[in-house]
Protein backbone atom coordinates (compact mmCIF):
# COMPACT_ATOMS: atom_id res chain seq x y z
CA UNK A 1 0.00 0.00 0.00
CA UNK A 2 1.62 2.91 -0.96
CA UNK A 3 2.54 6.03 1.44
CA UNK A 4 1.60 9.55 0.55
CA UNK A 5 3.50 12.67 1.83
CA UNK A 6 1.53 15.88 1.83
CA UNK A 7 2.26 19.15 1.96
CA UNK A 8 -0.44 21.35 3.05
CA UNK A 9 -1.38 25.13 3.41
CA UNK A 10 -4.55 26.05 4.99
CA UNK A 11 -5.89 29.57 7.01
CA UNK A 12 -7.42 27.59 10.22
CA UNK A 13 -9.75 30.37 10.97
CA UNK A 14 -12.39 27.92 10.74
CA UNK A 15 -11.17 25.24 12.25
CA UNK A 16 -10.30 23.66 15.62
CA UNK A 17 -7.15 23.26 15.41
CA UNK A 18 -5.28 20.07 13.27
CA UNK A 19 -6.20 17.37 15.10
CA UNK A 20 -9.63 15.53 15.09
CA UNK A 21 -12.11 16.31 17.87
CA UNK A 22 -15.50 14.69 19.14
CA UNK A 23 -16.91 18.16 18.06
CA UNK A 24 -16.20 20.57 15.46
CA UNK A 25 -14.24 20.92 12.44
CA UNK A 26 -10.38 20.31 12.16
CA UNK A 27 -8.19 20.41 9.90
CA UNK A 28 -6.92 16.30 9.74
CA UNK A 29 -11.03 15.21 9.91
CA UNK A 30 -11.51 17.20 7.13
CA UNK A 31 -8.63 15.76 5.10
CA UNK A 32 -9.45 12.22 6.16
CA UNK A 33 -13.47 12.81 5.09
CA UNK A 34 -12.41 13.95 1.90
CA UNK A 35 -10.27 10.71 1.35
CA UNK A 36 -13.51 9.05 2.64
CA UNK A 37 -15.60 10.68 -0.09
CA UNK A 38 -13.43 10.49 -3.05
CA UNK A 39 -12.05 6.76 -2.57
CA UNK A 40 -14.42 5.20 -0.11
CA UNK A 41 -11.50 4.38 2.62
CA UNK A 42 -11.32 5.09 5.97
CA UNK A 43 -7.40 6.50 6.21
CA UNK A 44 -5.79 8.22 9.19
CA UNK A 45 -4.13 11.21 7.73
CA UNK A 46 -0.52 11.97 10.17
CA UNK A 47 0.15 14.83 10.46
CA UNK A 48 3.43 16.31 11.79
CA UNK A 49 2.00 17.91 15.27
CA UNK A 50 -1.24 19.86 15.58
CA UNK A 51 -1.68 23.41 15.17
CA UNK A 52 -4.43 24.81 17.70
CA UNK A 53 -7.66 26.44 16.69
CA UNK A 54 -7.15 29.89 14.34
CA UNK A 55 -3.23 28.96 13.84
CA UNK A 56 -2.42 28.48 9.82
CA UNK A 57 0.00 26.24 7.81
CA UNK A 58 2.51 26.79 4.61
CA UNK A 59 3.81 24.20 4.83
CA UNK A 60 2.44 21.41 7.36
CA UNK A 61 2.98 17.75 6.42
CA UNK A 62 1.41 14.87 6.66
CA UNK A 63 1.11 11.10 5.48
CA UNK A 64 -1.18 8.78 4.42
CA UNK A 65 -1.60 5.37 3.43
CA UNK A 66 -4.36 4.53 0.62
CA UNK A 67 -4.23 1.37 -1.70
CA UNK A 68 -5.10 3.42 -4.76
CA UNK A 69 -2.66 3.38 -8.07
CA UNK A 70 -3.07 7.02 -8.26
CA UNK A 71 -0.34 9.00 -9.38
CA UNK A 72 0.89 11.70 -7.13
CA UNK A 73 0.02 14.94 -8.75
CA UNK A 74 -3.64 12.54 -9.66
CA UNK A 75 -4.32 12.65 -6.04
CA UNK A 76 -3.19 16.33 -5.15
CA UNK A 77 -5.98 17.71 -8.14
CA UNK A 78 -8.76 14.76 -6.60
CA UNK A 79 -8.02 16.11 -3.15
CA UNK A 80 -7.99 19.47 -4.21
CA UNK A 81 -11.39 19.24 -6.14
CA UNK A 82 -12.97 18.81 -3.18
CA UNK A 83 -11.56 20.17 -0.29
CA UNK A 84 -13.06 23.56 1.03
CA UNK A 85 -10.93 26.17 -0.36
CA UNK A 86 -9.06 27.52 3.02
CA UNK A 87 -7.20 23.95 2.57
CA UNK A 88 -4.65 23.09 -0.48
CA UNK A 89 -2.27 20.14 -1.12
CA UNK A 90 0.36 21.96 -2.14
CA UNK A 91 2.11 19.01 -3.00
CA UNK A 92 2.02 14.80 -3.21
CA UNK A 93 5.22 12.51 -3.16
CA UNK A 94 5.27 8.71 -2.75
CA UNK A 95 7.54 7.67 0.11
CA UNK A 96 9.03 4.89 1.48
CA UNK A 97 7.02 3.39 4.52
CA UNK A 98 9.27 3.98 6.73
CA UNK A 99 8.86 8.13 6.32
CA UNK A 100 6.55 8.98 9.42
CA UNK A 101 5.41 12.84 9.49
CA UNK A 102 5.82 13.26 12.86
CA UNK A 103 8.54 10.78 14.07
CA UNK A 104 10.96 11.67 11.17
CA UNK A 105 10.60 15.17 11.27
CA UNK A 106 13.61 16.68 12.19
CA UNK A 107 13.05 20.82 12.17
CA UNK A 108 9.99 23.11 12.43
CA UNK A 109 10.10 26.02 11.08
CA UNK A 110 7.18 28.64 12.93
CA UNK A 111 6.49 32.10 11.76
CA UNK A 112 4.58 34.45 13.89
CA UNK A 113 3.10 37.72 11.87
CA UNK A 114 2.73 40.91 13.60
CA UNK A 115 1.26 44.15 11.86
CA UNK A 116 2.15 47.54 14.51
CA UNK A 117 2.43 51.14 14.82
CA UNK A 118 -1.24 51.37 12.75
CA UNK A 119 -4.87 50.72 13.55
CA UNK A 120 -5.80 47.52 13.13
CA UNK A 121 -7.44 46.60 9.53
CA UNK A 122 -10.50 44.21 8.78
CA UNK A 123 -8.09 42.65 6.08
CA UNK A 124 -5.49 41.42 8.79
CA UNK A 125 -7.61 40.53 11.47
CA UNK A 126 -7.47 36.78 10.98
CA UNK A 127 -3.93 36.95 9.39
CA UNK A 128 -1.64 38.85 11.91
CA UNK A 129 -2.06 40.41 15.46
CA UNK A 130 -2.72 43.47 15.05
CA UNK A 131 -0.88 46.41 17.74
CA UNK A 132 -1.76 49.64 16.97
CA UNK A 133 1.10 50.90 19.54
CA UNK A 134 4.70 51.08 17.82
CA UNK A 135 6.96 47.96 19.02
CA UNK A 136 11.18 48.54 18.82
CA UNK A 137 12.63 45.84 17.10
CA UNK A 138 15.87 46.22 18.46
CA UNK A 139 14.70 44.69 21.74
CA UNK A 140 13.10 42.46 20.93
CA UNK A 141 15.10 40.92 18.50
CA UNK A 142 17.99 41.45 21.32
CA UNK A 143 15.54 39.15 23.28
CA UNK A 144 14.68 36.82 20.71
CA UNK A 145 18.44 36.00 19.88
CA UNK A 146 19.11 34.71 23.76
CA UNK A 147 17.07 31.53 22.79
CA UNK A 148 19.08 30.19 20.46
CA UNK A 149 20.59 26.88 21.61
CA UNK A 150 19.29 23.66 23.71
CA UNK A 151 17.25 25.13 26.50
CA UNK A 152 14.54 24.21 29.02
CA UNK A 153 11.56 26.14 28.16
CA UNK A 154 9.50 24.94 31.19
CA UNK A 155 8.52 28.71 31.08
CA UNK A 156 6.66 28.51 28.69
CA UNK A 157 4.54 25.12 28.60
CA UNK A 158 1.19 25.28 28.39
CA UNK A 159 -0.44 23.86 31.50
CA UNK A 160 -1.74 19.88 31.03
CA UNK A 161 1.14 19.99 28.52
CA UNK A 162 1.80 16.92 29.15
CA UNK A 163 4.84 14.43 29.82
CA UNK A 164 7.32 15.64 27.30
CA UNK A 165 10.82 16.73 28.36
CA UNK A 166 10.73 20.35 28.43
CA UNK A 167 14.43 21.18 27.10
CA UNK A 168 14.38 21.83 22.93
CA UNK A 169 16.97 23.05 20.55
CA UNK A 170 16.38 26.36 19.10
CA UNK A 171 18.23 26.96 15.60
CA UNK A 172 16.84 30.57 14.86
CA UNK A 173 15.10 32.86 16.63
CA UNK A 174 14.96 36.27 14.91
CA UNK A 175 12.41 38.93 14.31
CA UNK A 176 12.73 40.08 11.27
CA UNK A 177 11.22 43.49 9.81
CA UNK A 178 8.67 42.78 6.37
CA UNK A 179 8.08 45.84 5.79
CA UNK A 180 7.09 49.55 7.21
CA UNK A 181 4.00 48.16 9.61
CA UNK A 182 4.69 43.70 9.63
CA UNK A 183 7.31 42.12 11.30
CA UNK A 184 7.50 38.34 11.15
CA UNK A 185 9.24 36.54 14.14
CA UNK A 186 10.47 33.23 12.69
CA UNK A 187 12.11 30.23 14.79
CA UNK A 188 13.09 27.30 14.13
CA UNK A 189 13.73 24.46 16.49
CA UNK A 190 13.95 20.43 16.71
CA UNK A 191 10.14 20.55 18.14
CA UNK A 192 8.41 22.46 20.23
CA UNK A 193 6.02 22.50 23.54
CA UNK A 194 2.38 23.46 23.16
CA UNK A 195 1.89 26.69 22.71
CA UNK A 196 5.37 27.21 23.42
CA UNK A 197 5.60 30.09 20.14
CA UNK A 198 2.57 32.14 21.17
CA UNK A 199 3.86 32.46 24.80
CA UNK A 200 7.38 33.41 23.25
CA UNK A 201 5.69 35.92 21.29
CA UNK A 202 3.74 37.14 23.94
CA UNK A 203 6.83 37.73 25.64
CA UNK A 204 8.90 39.87 22.90
CA UNK A 205 5.48 41.64 22.45
CA UNK A 206 5.70 43.06 26.25
CA UNK A 207 9.53 43.63 25.59
CA UNK A 208 8.68 45.19 22.35
CA UNK A 209 6.25 48.24 23.89
CA UNK A 210 8.69 48.70 26.98
CA UNK A 211 7.14 46.73 29.67
CA UNK A 212 9.81 44.71 30.20
CA UNK A 213 13.59 44.64 29.52
CA UNK A 214 15.36 41.94 26.84
CA UNK A 215 16.44 40.22 29.53
CA UNK A 216 13.55 38.81 30.82
CA UNK A 217 13.93 35.79 28.09
CA UNK A 218 17.26 34.99 30.05
CA UNK A 219 15.71 34.88 33.18
CA UNK A 220 12.78 32.82 31.86
CA UNK A 221 15.03 30.32 30.62
CA UNK A 222 16.88 30.04 33.96
CA UNK A 223 14.03 30.31 36.18
CA UNK A 224 11.54 28.09 34.88
CA UNK A 225 8.04 29.92 36.13
CA UNK A 226 5.26 30.00 33.80
CA UNK A 227 4.17 33.91 36.13
CA UNK A 228 6.87 35.80 34.71
CA UNK A 229 6.01 35.36 30.83
CA UNK A 230 3.35 37.65 28.46
CA UNK A 231 0.21 36.73 27.81
CA UNK A 232 -0.14 34.47 25.35
CA UNK A 233 -0.20 35.71 21.75
CA UNK A 234 -3.50 35.13 20.10
CA UNK A 235 -3.59 32.30 17.43
CA UNK A 236 -4.75 34.62 13.90
CA UNK A 237 -0.50 35.35 13.60
CA UNK A 238 0.96 31.95 14.11
CA UNK A 239 1.65 29.81 10.83
CA UNK A 240 3.41 26.71 10.57
CA UNK A 241 5.99 27.91 8.35
CA UNK A 242 7.73 24.42 7.42
CA UNK A 243 8.84 21.25 8.83
CA UNK A 244 12.23 19.34 8.15
CA UNK A 245 13.18 15.60 7.48
CA UNK A 246 16.69 13.90 7.15
CA UNK A 247 17.69 13.88 2.90
CA UNK A 248 16.71 10.60 2.07
CA UNK A 249 19.19 8.01 2.27
CA UNK A 250 20.33 6.35 -1.35
CA UNK A 251 17.82 3.38 -2.20
CA UNK A 252 16.06 4.63 1.18
CA UNK A 253 13.12 5.70 -1.27
CA UNK B 1 -27.88 68.05 14.35
CA UNK B 2 -24.50 67.76 13.45
CA UNK B 3 -23.83 65.68 10.54
CA UNK B 4 -20.95 63.68 11.05
CA UNK B 5 -18.96 62.26 7.51
CA UNK B 6 -17.46 58.67 7.83
CA UNK B 7 -14.34 57.24 5.96
CA UNK B 8 -14.74 53.36 6.31
CA UNK B 9 -12.95 50.30 5.43
CA UNK B 10 -14.36 46.96 5.72
CA UNK B 11 -14.09 42.94 4.34
CA UNK B 12 -16.87 42.35 2.64
CA UNK B 13 -16.62 38.41 2.53
CA UNK B 14 -19.80 37.86 5.27
CA UNK B 15 -22.19 40.79 4.15
CA UNK B 16 -24.94 40.56 1.34
CA UNK B 17 -23.38 44.32 0.47
CA UNK B 18 -23.77 47.95 1.43
CA UNK B 19 -27.57 47.95 1.32
CA UNK B 20 -29.97 47.14 4.34
CA UNK B 21 -31.72 44.02 3.11
CA UNK B 22 -34.96 42.06 4.65
CA UNK B 23 -32.86 39.18 5.43
CA UNK B 24 -28.93 38.88 5.85
CA UNK B 25 -25.92 41.16 7.05
CA UNK B 26 -25.16 44.23 5.52
CA UNK B 27 -22.86 46.78 6.07
CA UNK B 28 -25.15 49.92 6.59
CA UNK B 29 -27.56 47.98 8.86
CA UNK B 30 -24.66 47.05 10.76
CA UNK B 31 -23.48 50.54 10.76
CA UNK B 32 -26.92 51.52 11.69
CA UNK B 33 -27.44 48.64 14.72
CA UNK B 34 -24.34 50.24 16.09
CA UNK B 35 -25.50 53.83 16.31
CA UNK B 36 -28.69 52.37 17.91
CA UNK B 37 -26.91 50.37 20.58
CA UNK B 38 -24.51 53.38 21.41
CA UNK B 39 -26.60 55.70 21.60
CA UNK B 40 -30.49 54.54 21.43
CA UNK B 41 -31.01 56.43 18.38
CA UNK B 42 -32.11 55.28 14.75
CA UNK B 43 -30.51 56.94 12.13
CA UNK B 44 -29.55 56.51 8.60
CA UNK B 45 -26.16 56.12 7.18
CA UNK B 46 -25.91 57.30 3.84
CA UNK B 47 -23.29 55.81 2.16
CA UNK B 48 -21.77 57.25 -1.55
CA UNK B 49 -23.00 54.01 -2.99
CA UNK B 50 -23.93 50.30 -2.74
CA UNK B 51 -21.05 47.51 -2.86
CA UNK B 52 -22.59 43.92 -3.79
CA UNK B 53 -22.19 40.97 -1.50
CA UNK B 54 -18.66 40.27 -1.11
CA UNK B 55 -17.19 43.41 -1.84
CA UNK B 56 -14.56 45.20 -0.08
CA UNK B 57 -14.14 48.69 0.56
CA UNK B 58 -10.82 50.73 1.58
CA UNK B 59 -12.71 54.09 1.39
CA UNK B 60 -15.85 54.03 1.62
CA UNK B 61 -17.40 57.50 2.58
CA UNK B 62 -20.95 57.46 4.83
CA UNK B 63 -23.04 60.53 6.46
CA UNK B 64 -24.93 60.17 9.11
CA UNK B 65 -27.12 62.83 11.42
CA UNK B 66 -26.98 62.02 15.23
CA UNK B 67 -27.38 64.83 17.80
CA UNK B 68 -24.67 64.02 20.11
CA UNK B 69 -22.44 66.37 21.57
CA UNK B 70 -19.77 64.05 20.45
CA UNK B 71 -16.07 65.05 19.56
CA UNK B 72 -15.37 62.98 16.04
CA UNK B 73 -12.81 60.73 17.78
CA UNK B 74 -14.61 59.84 20.24
CA UNK B 75 -17.04 59.24 17.98
CA UNK B 76 -15.22 57.09 16.07
CA UNK B 77 -13.36 55.07 18.98
CA UNK B 78 -17.14 54.20 20.12
CA UNK B 79 -18.14 53.23 16.96
CA UNK B 80 -14.92 50.57 16.82
CA UNK B 81 -15.34 49.40 20.31
CA UNK B 82 -18.57 47.93 19.21
CA UNK B 83 -18.41 47.09 15.32
CA UNK B 84 -16.89 43.53 14.29
CA UNK B 85 -13.67 43.47 13.40
CA UNK B 86 -14.65 43.22 9.18
CA UNK B 87 -15.51 47.24 9.95
CA UNK B 88 -13.50 49.78 11.02
CA UNK B 89 -14.19 53.39 10.94
CA UNK B 90 -10.58 54.79 9.50
CA UNK B 91 -11.98 58.93 10.25
CA UNK B 92 -15.13 60.47 11.65
CA UNK B 93 -15.39 64.48 10.86
CA UNK B 94 -18.28 66.86 11.35
CA UNK B 95 -19.32 68.61 7.89
CA UNK B 96 -21.97 71.00 6.94
CA UNK B 97 -25.09 69.70 6.02
CA UNK B 98 -25.08 70.73 1.97
CA UNK B 99 -22.69 67.42 2.67
CA UNK B 100 -24.30 64.35 1.08
CA UNK B 101 -21.81 61.12 0.67
CA UNK B 102 -23.87 60.13 -2.68
CA UNK B 103 -25.15 63.62 -4.40
CA UNK B 104 -21.86 65.38 -2.77
CA UNK B 105 -19.38 62.26 -4.80
CA UNK B 106 -17.47 64.04 -8.40
CA UNK B 107 -15.55 60.66 -8.83
CA UNK B 108 -14.58 57.21 -7.30
CA UNK B 109 -11.98 54.90 -7.54
CA UNK B 110 -12.27 51.15 -7.74
CA UNK B 111 -9.26 48.62 -7.45
CA UNK B 112 -9.64 44.99 -8.72
CA UNK B 113 -6.79 42.70 -6.54
CA UNK B 114 -5.58 39.34 -9.30
CA UNK B 115 -3.56 37.04 -8.31
CA UNK B 116 -2.24 35.18 -11.22
CA UNK B 117 0.31 32.34 -12.72
CA UNK B 118 -0.13 30.50 -9.64
CA UNK B 119 -2.02 28.05 -7.63
CA UNK B 120 -4.83 29.29 -6.06
CA UNK B 121 -4.17 30.28 -1.89
CA UNK B 122 -6.06 29.55 0.66
CA UNK B 123 -5.20 32.87 2.17
CA UNK B 124 -6.53 35.30 -0.89
CA UNK B 125 -9.25 33.06 -1.38
CA UNK B 126 -11.42 36.23 0.21
CA UNK B 127 -9.38 38.81 -0.89
CA UNK B 128 -8.26 38.65 -4.40
CA UNK B 129 -9.46 36.62 -7.96
CA UNK B 130 -6.96 33.80 -8.02
CA UNK B 131 -6.30 32.56 -11.61
CA UNK B 132 -3.41 29.78 -11.89
CA UNK B 133 -2.83 31.02 -15.20
CA UNK B 134 -0.56 33.08 -16.37
CA UNK B 135 -1.98 37.08 -17.75
CA UNK B 136 -0.69 38.90 -20.54
CA UNK B 137 -0.56 42.08 -19.20
CA UNK B 138 0.24 44.26 -22.00
CA UNK B 139 -2.42 42.82 -23.82
CA UNK B 140 -5.13 43.77 -21.03
CA UNK B 141 -3.44 47.52 -20.58
CA UNK B 142 -4.30 47.63 -24.07
CA UNK B 143 -7.85 47.03 -23.65
CA UNK B 144 -7.88 48.83 -20.19
CA UNK B 145 -6.55 52.07 -21.96
CA UNK B 146 -9.24 52.68 -24.27
CA UNK B 147 -11.83 53.09 -21.25
CA UNK B 148 -10.68 56.50 -20.41
CA UNK B 149 -13.02 59.31 -21.68
CA UNK B 150 -16.49 59.83 -21.92
CA UNK B 151 -18.62 56.59 -23.07
CA UNK B 152 -21.58 54.81 -22.95
CA UNK B 153 -21.14 51.48 -21.04
CA UNK B 154 -24.20 50.11 -21.53
CA UNK B 155 -22.88 46.44 -22.88
CA UNK B 156 -21.39 46.60 -19.08
CA UNK B 157 -24.62 47.25 -17.24
CA UNK B 158 -26.02 44.57 -15.13
CA UNK B 159 -29.71 43.14 -15.73
CA UNK B 160 -32.65 45.66 -13.83
CA UNK B 161 -29.58 47.98 -13.35
CA UNK B 162 -32.37 50.49 -13.13
CA UNK B 163 -32.82 53.79 -15.65
CA UNK B 164 -29.84 55.52 -14.93
CA UNK B 165 -28.05 56.63 -17.82
CA UNK B 166 -25.59 54.40 -19.09
CA UNK B 167 -22.95 57.36 -19.91
CA UNK B 168 -19.88 57.79 -17.32
CA UNK B 169 -16.45 59.64 -17.79
CA UNK B 170 -13.38 57.32 -16.88
CA UNK B 171 -10.92 59.42 -15.76
CA UNK B 172 -8.21 56.26 -15.44
CA UNK B 173 -8.32 52.64 -16.21
CA UNK B 174 -4.81 50.64 -16.27
CA UNK B 175 -3.08 47.72 -14.87
CA UNK B 176 -1.21 47.94 -12.17
CA UNK B 177 1.93 45.18 -11.62
CA UNK B 178 1.89 45.26 -7.95
CA UNK B 179 4.01 42.07 -7.66
CA UNK B 180 5.01 39.16 -8.96
CA UNK B 181 1.92 37.46 -9.22
CA UNK B 182 -0.14 40.04 -7.80
CA UNK B 183 -1.99 42.86 -10.49
CA UNK B 184 -4.13 45.52 -9.83
CA UNK B 185 -6.75 47.06 -12.16
CA UNK B 186 -7.28 50.75 -10.80
CA UNK B 187 -10.57 52.23 -12.61
CA UNK B 188 -11.33 55.97 -11.63
CA UNK B 189 -14.80 57.51 -12.99
CA UNK B 190 -17.69 60.13 -12.19
CA UNK B 191 -19.93 57.15 -10.96
CA UNK B 192 -20.55 53.29 -12.29
CA UNK B 193 -23.29 51.29 -13.35
CA UNK B 194 -24.13 48.34 -11.22
CA UNK B 195 -21.63 45.59 -11.78
CA UNK B 196 -19.61 47.48 -14.34
CA UNK B 197 -16.28 47.04 -12.94
CA UNK B 198 -16.52 43.36 -12.79
CA UNK B 199 -17.59 43.06 -16.28
CA UNK B 200 -14.90 45.07 -17.26
CA UNK B 201 -12.13 43.42 -15.19
CA UNK B 202 -14.19 40.16 -16.85
CA UNK B 203 -13.36 41.09 -20.46
CA UNK B 204 -9.81 42.32 -19.81
CA UNK B 205 -9.58 38.71 -18.12
CA UNK B 206 -10.62 37.22 -21.14
CA UNK B 207 -7.80 39.75 -23.39
CA UNK B 208 -5.08 38.70 -20.25
CA UNK B 209 -6.07 35.21 -21.10
CA UNK B 210 -5.32 35.43 -24.92
CA UNK B 211 -9.26 34.31 -25.70
CA UNK B 212 -9.99 37.54 -27.31
CA UNK B 213 -7.99 40.62 -28.66
CA UNK B 214 -7.68 44.01 -27.01
CA UNK B 215 -9.98 45.79 -29.95
CA UNK B 216 -12.81 43.75 -28.03
CA UNK B 217 -12.91 46.30 -25.33
CA UNK B 218 -13.67 49.27 -28.26
CA UNK B 219 -16.59 46.83 -29.88
CA UNK B 220 -18.34 46.57 -26.92
CA UNK B 221 -18.14 50.50 -26.28
CA UNK B 222 -18.96 50.94 -29.94
CA UNK B 223 -22.18 48.16 -30.13
CA UNK B 224 -23.37 48.22 -26.68
CA UNK B 225 -23.98 44.56 -26.96
CA UNK B 226 -23.79 42.59 -23.29
CA UNK B 227 -23.53 39.05 -24.69
CA UNK B 228 -19.75 40.20 -26.12
CA UNK B 229 -18.61 40.75 -22.55
CA UNK B 230 -16.62 38.31 -20.94
CA UNK B 231 -18.23 36.60 -17.77
CA UNK B 232 -18.76 38.93 -14.41
CA UNK B 233 -15.27 38.96 -12.27
CA UNK B 234 -16.16 37.73 -8.65
CA UNK B 235 -16.74 39.90 -5.92
CA UNK B 236 -14.23 39.25 -3.38
CA UNK B 237 -11.16 40.86 -5.60
CA UNK B 238 -13.00 44.11 -5.68
CA UNK B 239 -12.19 47.28 -3.49
CA UNK B 240 -14.22 50.31 -3.24
CA UNK B 241 -10.75 52.47 -2.78
CA UNK B 242 -11.60 55.77 -2.38
CA UNK B 243 -14.64 58.59 -3.12
CA UNK B 244 -13.89 62.01 -4.06
CA UNK B 245 -15.43 65.54 -3.16
CA UNK B 246 -15.15 68.62 -4.10
CA UNK B 247 -13.21 70.56 -2.04
CA UNK B 248 -14.92 72.77 0.49
CA UNK B 249 -15.36 76.23 -0.50
CA UNK B 250 -14.09 78.99 1.80
CA UNK B 251 -16.64 79.47 4.77
CA UNK B 252 -18.96 76.37 3.21
CA UNK B 253 -17.39 74.51 6.18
Amino acid sequence: MPRYKLLITYDGTAYQGWQKQPEGKSIQGTLENTVFHLFGKRAEVVGSGRTDAGVHALGQVAHVDISLSLQPNDLRAALNGRLPGDIRVREVEIVSDTFHARYSAVKRAYAYLIRHGVDPSPFFRNAAHQISRPLDLERMNQAAATLVGKHDFSAFRATGGGHTLPVRRVFTSEILPLSNHFLCYLVIADAFLRKMVRGIVGTLLEIGMGKSKPSLMTRLLAEKDRSLMGTLAPPQGLYLAAVFYPEPRDGAD
